[in-house]
């Protein structure tokens, strides 16, 4: 039996033992791994594509050596030559899985792909690009008095725009001639300005006046998610919207299994950093195709993330992140050449900007949404939680601004949750359950009805009803606490304790079944004790996080939260506060702020007075560092409890009684040991 | 008998026709082409790799279709298979002539491979280089106030060296976090500042105190040769000097054929683009070696040329620089990062720096020299020619600077010589006639001893008597003219009319024959008449530029002269005066400034207030265009008689006495018209 293989999918985390010569399409399907297939596995369809993983991952626990995979077989060959096949591409119909192996899904190969959440906020930004477009009348040349095109060029700038000192790499160089006479000697020039300074720079150059797209990319690399909205450089309207998985998941779900990766695996930082610069550089065409922009039009590229992310995208080995003091490479912003992180496919003078980080695990996602919240110009304390793989938590007012993040791991995205699953079509979003019956009933993503409106079955009938995304299993846990399912420690009562068939044993926990699709060769959604530690691991981190900030600015209470994050938009802050993961907080002052990180990428791509403007706050953001606080763990286990085991929640109190149950009887149900991470 | 194939070789220009069929190697050897082969053309050697050309050659008259040499061989591919061959070489034993063609033989097909003579000059150059090195100690990082390594890199800079900004880039971002680590948090840097202000550019670090190489190299990127000075950037002694053929000659052997070429074929200027590039990175790593130095100890280039390599070497289309009004795409100097220009060999961070041209043929070599040479700061009126395949033409004093160019062609460098060849051992170098007796003897490169001395026969086995070199060629016209076998019109005269047998009969016109190996299989070295036109077209021009900045400036006489270049440490002053290529002047006033360009790329290497200097000195250069200046054409015809059909050359008049021989007996002499460029 143990001489089955180990086989385990990303970025799904799925995982199962096969028999050695199992096609890894088969295996997938066993397991409801999203593997597309039109071709019914004969070789031909090329939708099963898989990368499998070689060497160590730490953080699933298998070393695969390369031959985890049967060799490359004559119809995968015949395809490749055909048709061609990215290089480290599998089918999954053709490659047998021979030993333990870990096994990427990449985007195009899932039939269900992500519907990336992170949508441009509607907020107006103010509009100071550091590129402007500038049309100009040139002297033409002259023998008698030689001068070069774009000394020329330059002096009309100076004279028809006050543009002082200009410069121009080889790109601009090579294109000056023949524009400057195609256009008659009026142009259009692209010109950037730093904000620090230093001569303009000219990025292109258009015949007589451009009427064409000035295009910039606000990039939100996620740990799991990249999502990049294109603007218009000259209105800030956002054109086009995209997303895609941040293909590094094959490496380690979170940030630290990517730090182990790149500890473990000689070069491993280096593939891990191509595979994301690859990853945007193909988002960023895909998102000009989809506004219809040429990607050349693209002149600027801003990016916010967090540290380990940071240093990955710019080519560091993130190896220093993962220790004390997890010290940076640089903290600062950058401005440099969009080519020089190979980014090719936009215009080739294209900038890149990076904002500035705050400390080792407070990254640049932390700094944009400051630039996009402004906790420093809030009158009330206000607590702002950016909840990802990671959580970045600010807390400030007009006389002072702390910042910390917190390790709440995947759980909150739907990974390692039982019946977890990303937000795509299918996945069961919201979650009501009534506290007589112990009934639930849900909404899938995809579908405006409640499970229990008619019409329901039917229209879900093309996507099914597949899993539970992030914002579903918090609200499930929260409804789950409300109907008395689960009491505050977190245990899952019996059906006899709950009085719910519904709570159904399993080992020596009990499950909360919300679908059972089996007899449609679906699946069985349930929640379970397992999934409960991992919700209550995850909102503990965040709670704690927030606290030691408290702590820190000596306050009890706040007076205001904002949830940003993807997810901010789709929980309720009564479940939220429910839950615990957020402290009491008269419930009308929570807001969500949508994708902050977003936005703030947003703000500072399209002005660059914010660029300047963070750069300065950054610096006055006081760091915690939630590692090295004792008090940090304290916090965290009292939070364990739902909503919390010692600090009260009047405002919640006020609205929402939850029921006093207790399951504990006596060591039987102690889920928790049994967990697995 | 036309059927037959025409086979042209660069760089030699040697050519002939052959009947379809015939290998290239067989065709170099009966034309004497430098084409090496040891295996004796087994295809096993590979010594006799040739390039073929393939598209228009105006210059040379011939359109070479693809299938101009036969297909692609088993010898030649299974030699490729065992040992690899550079993209587009073929074996010159293998590939048979099947039509029109061009073909290169690169500098390590060829036996006598060129003696690049531009050696360093032994100049000292007054240090203040633009990249430094600093030690310093660096703070480590502290989870209570985290800053990134480079911030608190940066202040160690700010508080140790008083250096205010810095920036980085990725290269360098990568390394720091090892290198402070390894080197305890003492690390030196290797920083750039530019000298138009601007944060001062960490380069490199290193762990520790870096006691390795800190290099530059001096680039001198002529139309011909390419020299290359590695210079310590510590005290600016020159570590290595080395040569190489600009691979661009198989596109074309002068400056205008290269821009023919990128007009008649599209993408061709990329091309010519690429070959520099890549022969300069390829230069890079051999100069490194040869100093045992590693090529990432290259911090610096600097690059002195003409204005078409300039554009070519920049990725610039050459074709304004072909017509009217000879607009450059940028005149000014430019300061860029060395991998923008595909230099990779060498630092990843490595900068260039390329020298301000003066005007569309006055080039960023012209700028070097009068760097080198300080014209204004002479009190004598002084000429400096640079001659090359194009020549540079410097007049001035303290009050005032010109400058042209003008076109020689390559006859001074014995290209288009009928017995020329480049600087190479065995290559006739000196010559000497005696008035009396018209008997020449000579001395070749490789050999000090002269063709009357014991012993010579035997010293010069080795390399054979091959040809004459540029500076042999010039001092033989001189001292035919000397000693009356040449007339002051340029006609060589009858055995009759000099008295000699020497004087041999070639068509209606005769030659001056200097040596016959015929009976050693070796070749006939003959001066021509066609060769004295070569030399008179020259000569000619270089005058009649010289003279119209004489004009512009009001003068008749100059007051010094300096011959620079690799070729007048070559020539004596009293044979470049007899000839006619200088104006009259005290001979003791005429010197030799060596290769003023590279000296003037080895001071803006090492020095960076000379960068400052020279792009403040080029917009005070008063440019003389010659192509549009009328009297150039009449100076040009007064300039053919050697040495001056009007001018008088009083001081050379007081130590020569030219015989007053003429050889016109009524046109049955005049070579001039049958002369073919």
């Amino acid at each position: 039996m143990t001489s089955d293989a180990l086989v385990i999918f990303t970025p799904s985390g799925k995982r199962g033992r096969f028999a050695h010569g199992t096609p890894v399409l088969t295996a997938a399907r066993q397991l409801g791994v999203d593997l597309d297939s039109v071709c019914g596995g004969r070789g031909i369809c090329s939708k099963c594509q898989i990368t499998p993983g070689v060497g160590s991952f730490p953080k699933h626990g298998v070393t695969v050596s390369p031959d985890a995979l049967s060799e490359w077989n004559a119809v995968e060959q015949r395809y490749k030559d055909k048709r061609g096949l990215i290089e480290g591409r599998r089918l999954g119909c053709q490659a047998k899985i021979m030993g333990d192996v870990v096994i990427d899904v990449p985007p195009e190969s899932q039939l269900h792909r992500q519907v990336v959440r992170k949508a441009a906020s509607i907020r107006a930004v103010k509009m100071d690009p550091a590129t402007r477009l500038f049309y100009v009348e040139v002297a033409e040349p002259d023998m008698h008095e030689p001068s070069g095109d774009l000394e020329r060029l330059a002096r009309a700038l100076k004279d028809q725009w006050q543009i002082d000192r200009i410069e121009a790499g080889p790109a601009v160089l090579r294109k000056i001639q023949p524009v400057l006479r195609k256009g008659n000697w009026g142009v259009t020039v692209a010109a950037f300005r730093d904000h620090h300074g230093g001569p303009t720079r000219i990025l292109d150059v258009f015949p007589g006046l451009y009427e064409g797209a000035l295009a910039g990319l606000a990039i939100d690399l996620g740990s799991t998610t990249i999502a990049a909205h294109l603007c218009d450089l000259r209105n800030g309207e956002v054109l086009a919207s995209g997303g895609i998985m941040n293909p590094q998941i094959r490496f380690g779900e979170d940030l630290m299994s990517r730090v182990s990766y790149a500890m473990m695996n000689p070069g491993g930082d280096v593939e891990m950093t191509k595979a994301v610069r690859t990853a945007i550089d193909a988002l960023a065409v895909s998102v000009a195709d989809e506004a219809k922009v040429p990607p050349q039009a693209i002149m600027e590229t801003v990016v916010v993330c967090n540290p380990v992310m940071h240093h990955l995208f710019l080519g560091i080995d993130p190896v220093e992140l993962g220790q004390a003091p997890f010290a940076l490479a640089t903290s600062s912003s950058l401005s440099l050449p969009a080519r020089d992180v190979d980014l090719t496919a936009i215009n080739p003078e294209a900038r890149l900007y990076t904002l500035p980080c705050i400390a080792g695990h407070v990254g640049a996602d932390a700094a944009a949404v400051a630039l996009s919240e402004a906790p420093q110009d809030q009158d009330d304390l206000t607590l702002i939680v950016d909840v990802g793989t990671n959580a970045e938590i600010l807390l400030g007012n007009k006389s002072r601004v702390l910042a910390c993040s917190s390790p709440t791991g995947p759980a909150f995205e739907g990974a390692q949750i039982s019946s977890g699953q990303r937000a795509a079509p299918g996945a069961i979003e919201r979650i009501e359950i009534d506290p007589v019956t112990k009934e639930p009933r849900f909404r899938v993503i995809g579908c405006d009805l409640w499970s229990d409106d008619e019409g329901f079955a039917k229209a879900t009938e093309g996507t099914g009803i597949t899993g539970i995304c992030g914002s579903g299993i918090i609200e499930a846990v929260a409804e789950m606490r409300m109907a008395g399912i689960v009491d505050a420690a977190g245990l899952i009562g019996s059906p006899e304790q709950t009085g719910t068939a519904r709570c159904q044993p399993e080992g020596r926990t009990h499950s909360y079944l919300i679908h059972d699709a089996t007899a449609q060769n679906g699946p069985r959604i349930t929640v379970t004790q397992g999934d409960i530690r991992a919700i209550q691991l995850a909102k503990s981190a965040l709670y704690a996080g927030a606290r030691l900030l408290m702590d820190e600015m000596g306050a009890d209470r706040v007076e205001k939260i904002v949830l940003a994050g993807a997810f901010g938009a789709h929980i309720s802050a009564k479940h939220a506060m429910v839950l615990g993961m957020i402290p009491d907080c008269p419930l009308d002052k929570v807001t969500s702020a949508g994708n902050a990180a977003g936005t703030g990428a947003r703000i500072a791509l399209c002005n660059i007075a914010a660029r300047a403007g963070i750069e300065a706050q950054v610096t006055r953001i006081h760091k915690v560092e939630t590692a090295i606080e004792p008090r940090f763990q304290e916090h965290f286990v009292n939070a364990s409890a739902m909503p919390h085991a010692v600090d009260s929640f009047p405002n919640l109190s006020s609205v929402v009684t939850l029921p006093d149950v207790s399951f504990n009887t006596g060591g039987s149900g102690e889920g928790g040991r049994r967990r697995r991470r």
